[in-house]
């Protein structure tokens, strides 16, 4: 970073051929952490010109290494976002943390960036919610980077997940069961929540290996934080870590790499088949053309108590995989949620499609249930459940 | 069984109504595994009446458990299959291979049932082809158990792969970065080959895990055999099942049921998906509704020289886990095979789709090419190339 400064000052005098030879020198002499940073904005179209952005930095390898490259890229006149370092503490690690949130404070000081921090009791959350301590500190972080997001009014919200959290999160899903939706694993750019506008984008997720935010941060002569609980084997992730995917490198050098590709892979089908979901769903809403006036009528009874109807025979014909997601899909929209929903429940719902036999019924988590009556299947949740459903 | 066929004797002078209640008794004290086996067999709607199988018996426990299962069924009166156990000694085990076989082949007799024992030379058959052991193995193993089928008239063939089997298969696809299509696993019913119309069954398969297949062997009494080549840890397969599946049963004890579950699940997404790229082929295939008569003259000399033409325009508007299936269907039917089609070359074919520029080609592994025309993609496979292919 000094010399950068120092080369900076020198220009200052020199004319604009001069200047632009100088910027082309600068841009070959980009570090290659900081060029691929660059080459992954440009790929995910991100417009880093004139935009604010918020950086989440936990003072890790990883975070501390997104933040250096942006550095690099602003101080080299690559990109000109306005940025935010943006760090929580979860209050579970006492002074630690304490420690951490003022390493990132001073850190994100040295290189002329503005930051927020931010404390939080997620202990305390953890306990009075249904979350485990993991989901609680993630849930904690997410509300911290909305609210950062919106006080700075950000385009984006950049997180510095890896390829190697990626596998680790496809790993963990594999072994619970998961279908394309989970093992398509994280995202690299979704929307940061459904009012701002704003984006949360992973700009090394595609392709940076921890290993190498680890030899960058020391390229930089920077010493990042280590967080006590990425090495505690109490958590799953970390015996994937530590563990799993040293073992799995055994098999295949670059198996990184290969779930990333996996991961990738099943995301694009995942998203491909719920498009064709959402017009199934469409297609099983309309009327039946078979259906007499007190058919309609009751259906429309049904429909007035809150739940939605399906069509059997439009259902019926789909395959599988896209059956699935549209009744998952149907039953969020009901509930508002997908909470406990397991593949069990799809599986009761599925059910009562065979057959011709109507007044049957199969239960939800949390109390509601899908009720088949005639050629249609109705949704009734919880809070109909308890006025005058007609059941 | 010998118990068994002591009660068929002393069955002969009872009446039918003792007759019937002894089969029922029977049914109630059939082993939890050979109970498995039924139920999985009506789940799959198989027809066990008055049919002829090939069972496919290699010697070790999951074939045994097969075949000893079968064998009470029959006894029991709850199948009436006429069963062929068929064994291919893959010659590459000299005198232990050759004992295997026999040691099959009695078994075999010792239940009343025929046998069919093949050799091959599987050594000689790999050094000659690009097939690694494995692969030359399994090829060898499967013209033979083809030529079982056609020769015993058989409308099965039923392989003894157990979740275990499943799980591993996945997990090696999975550290390669497979999509939906290979980490959907092994197929319980599929057909065995073009012709015959008989079926590849693995009733085994969904439900049996490989320690039952071994416990219902000793129960029996029967000490199967051991492949060395089952426990030699320079195949990957081996290392999974030794090594990296008991680290995730650390996890989740239920891992194996897991992974069958995902590879259910990636098989139902990869079947919906494929049906539609069936239906995007169509209509990419149909004629340009814009295209003039020289440019359809020269589409059809194109088409001549063997290859098919598709629509940028059609194509670019399918999503992408869709266009990729429909690509490599396209491929498979000109070429014949998707042999060393990678994603690579696929993302090179997508690459073609971009933009308004034609005169542009992808290759293919083996010398096909994809070739960019105005708003037509066109396969130009390498038998045209050397012939007076329009390029």
């Amino acid at each position: 970073m000094n010399r950068m400064k120092a080369e900076e000052k020198k220009e200052t005098g020199a004319d604009s051929t001069t200047l632009k030879k100088k910027r082309e020198g600068r841009a070959r002499s980009l570090s290659s952490f900081a060029r691929g940073l660059m080459e992954e904005c440009k790929r995910l179209g991100l417009n880093v010109e004139a935009e604010r952005a918020v950086v989440a930095v936990s003072g890790g390898a990883d975070s501390t290494a997104l933040l250096l490259a942006l550095d690099e890229l602003v101080k080299a006149g690559h990109v000109t976002l306005d940025v935010m370092v943006a760090h929580l503490d979860h209050g579970l690690r006492g002074e630690a943390g304490a420690e951490d949130a003022r390493w990132v404070a001073e850190l994100a000081a040295a290189h002329g960036f503005k930051s927020l921090i931010g404390c939080a009791d997620v202990g305390a959350r953890a306990a009075l919610s249904v979350d485990n301590l993991e989901q609680a500190a993630r849930r904690a972080r997410y509300e911290f980077l909305v609210g950062a997001a919106s006080k700075f009014k950000a385009r984006f919200v950049l997180a510095a997940h890896t390829m190697d959290d990626q596998a680790e999160t496809v790993l963990l899903r594999l072994m619970r069961g998961s279908g394309a939706e989970g093992l398509g694993g994280i995202e690299t750019v979704r929307a940061l929540d459904q009012e701002s506008g704003a984006l949360l984008v992973r700009p090394l997720l595609g392709w940076a290996r921890r290993a190498q935010t680890e030899e960058y941060c020391m390229e930089r002569g920077v010493v990042a934080r280590i967080d006590s609980m990425n090495v505690d084997e109490r958590f799953a992730r970390v015996r994937v870590r530590r563990s799993l995917l040293p073992l799995m490198t055994s098999f295949n050098g670059r198996v990184v790499e290969a779930l990333a590709r996996t991961a990738s892979l099943l995301r694009d089908d995942d998203a491909a088949l719920c498009s064709f979901a959402e017009r199934l769903l469409e297609e099983a809403s309309a009327g039946a053309t078979g259906e007499d006036e007190s058919e309609a009528d009751e259906r429309a009874a049904f429909d007035a108590s809150g739940s939605s109807a399906l069509r059997v025979d439009v259902l019926r014909e789909a395959p599988r995989g896209l059956l699935r997601r549209a009744l998952r899909l149907w039953i969020a929209r009901g509930r508002g949620d997908t909470r406990r929903l397991e593949l069990v429940h799809l599986r009761g719902v599925e059910a009562l499609l065979e057959g011709e036999r109507g007044g049957r019924s199969a239960l939800l988590p949390g109390g509601a249930k899908v009720y088949r009556k005639r050629g249609w299947i109705h949704l009734l949740t919880k809070r109909v459940e308890k006025g005058a459903a007609p059941v």
